[in-house]
């Protein structure tokens, strides 16, 4: 299966992944979360270079993640602001965040901290279940798959099966 | 910046998804955390090739995000299970999924589906602030930079704009 390949699976978080996730799509996000609009900034912040954030810029444009608007005519200048759609991804770049703060080597205070305006407190932002509020992890959720995704996963493991050495040396 | 700068950063997202933020990776972690353990499967189920794999899961490994286990001695064959440190990773697939299930296209019954194994009920985590245990999104959350990372984002950008050309063409 080519990266493209995914595109077509049925499984939403494969679809999901062929959208954003790739190191420069996600620090774009991160970046447009920060509050950055304009080509040059995200550019220095992110560190990408012209050619990819242009790249994952026109793809968030097709995706509908986010929209391009004329700041200034002369030169023409464009910024780039998340859509509804573009800022429901903000759960991913917080989950990382949650990840790294947790689990990396950082100074203290936090790089980035979070506040909750509604309530104005400083937050960590908790996955909970959405049918009786409680946290919810890796331990006690259970996934199931719909009819149409277990056939496809055995549809797809014959094909690759038939297609290559079953089972490649370096495995071990 | 090169991707590889990012694991020199201070900011937790930009080094998470330095260790992550990629297809296959990401993929790879999708597919651990609906139980798959074994190479091949691994291979069949996210169509990685066996080298792109094999690289994931050496990284995953030497990361301590997951641990290799011998399961047979004649001829050897190991299988992979996430560390604590790997399954803390779940939050980051499911708001992938948790997008990818609102957003996109897709047929009912969903793909995959979660069960809360303590309450027993069909679930779609939700992120609710720490302090309140409101829901938070982006909409409702602000972020503050460490005076660190406002420092280490000045240098960096000051770096870049000496570096080239400060306003490349087709950034229209």
């Amino acid at each position: 299966m080519s990266r493209s390949d995914l595109s077509r699976t049925a499984c939403t978080v494969a679809r999901t992944i062929e959208i954003v996730g790739d190191v420069w799509a996600l620090m774009v996000l991160r970046e447009m979360f920060l509050g950055t609009r304009r080509f040059d900034d995200l550019q220095h912040h992110t560190g990408a270079s012209p050619h990819l954030l242009s790249r994952r810029l026109k793809r968030f444009e097709a995706e509908g993640i986010a929209k391009r608007r004329l700041y200034s005519e002369h030169p023409p200048r464009h910024e780039y602001r998340l859509t509804a759609k573009g800022r429901d991804l903000w759960p991913v770049i917080i989950a990382l965040k949650g990840w790294g703060d947790q689990w990396l080597d950082r100074a203290e205070p936090l790089p980035v901290s979070l506040r909750h305006t509604r309530c104005g407190q400083t937050t960590q932002p908790v996955f909970v279940c959405s049918a009786c509020g409680d946290p919810i992890d890796a331990t006690t959720a259970q996934a199931y798959l719909s009819d149409d995704i277990i056939r496809a996963r055995e549809i797809n493991k014959r094909t690759l099966s038939g297609g290559r050495s079953a089972r490649p040396n370096h495995t071990g």
